[in-house]
């Protein structure tokens, strides 16, 4: 790893999912996204150990099919929005195409096995980190 | 970039903190950091276009001096709490040692340098990603 050029990004695991287009995902998971499975692998699942069924979690995601060469959209994709920085958006294309999804965890099987609430990520997308969430409105 | 192997992250810019120290850093920026720039990349600039003052949004960091193979800690560092798995803490130790900072854009200057309010990332982190906060509480 360096400063300069760039850090690697492992996968820890993969979103399983009803979804399996971009065009037909949902912008926010708040907008009619499904319950969603993320397989963590094995070789991480000791990670997960404290994690509870009814706790909320940020996951963040490698939005692995956004275009990383852009920096200007229309938000939304909506032509009428002027061009906006892709840094005041949450536009998937993006330089590092990571993807925060706050939600909750509805079952646990098998260790690492997690049904979450509402993910608007297509199945086969990275999962690359999951976080608590400490306090409400302050630190996701 | 391979579903498998991993995903390349590239630095779209750097923290310039009176932190110098991970010993040192608060460990959540609402317990006493200092307010730090974001120096971003002069590329990257464009995709600022958008941001203001005033405005709340997410930092994304590579916590970079990071152990990246532990994935049990105890959380806050401390022995008297029980190991715990790292994706059930926010502990900077994990596989992908991505930080997660909610902050508020206090000045822009020479549109690539950003101070923001309270950050407890240290000097030289790398910034990959900035987002806005969509609403309170439900998205970040």
């Amino acid at each position: 790893m360096n400063l300069t050029t760039g850090y690697w990004i492992v996968p820890i695991g993969w979103v399983e999912s009803s979804l399996k287009e971009r065009a037909k995902a949902p912008r926010q998971g708040s907008e009619g996204a499904p319950d969603a499975w993320l397989l963590i692998r094995p070789e991480f699942a000791k990670g997960l150990d404290g994690i509870k069924p009814g706790q909320e979690i940020v996951i963040l995601t490698l939005l692995h099919e956004s275009q990383r060469d852009v920096l200007k959209v229309h938000p939304r994709g909506d032509e009428n929005n002027p061009l906006t920085g892709v840094f005041a958006t949450r536009s998937p294309d993006r330089p590092n195409p990571i993807g925060l999804h706050r939600t909750k965890i509805l079952q646990i099987v098998d260790q690492c096995r997690l049904l979450v609430w509402g993910l608007e990520a297509i199945d086969g997308t990275p999962v690359i980190d999951i976080k608590p969430v400490l306090e409400a409105c302050n630190d996701s």
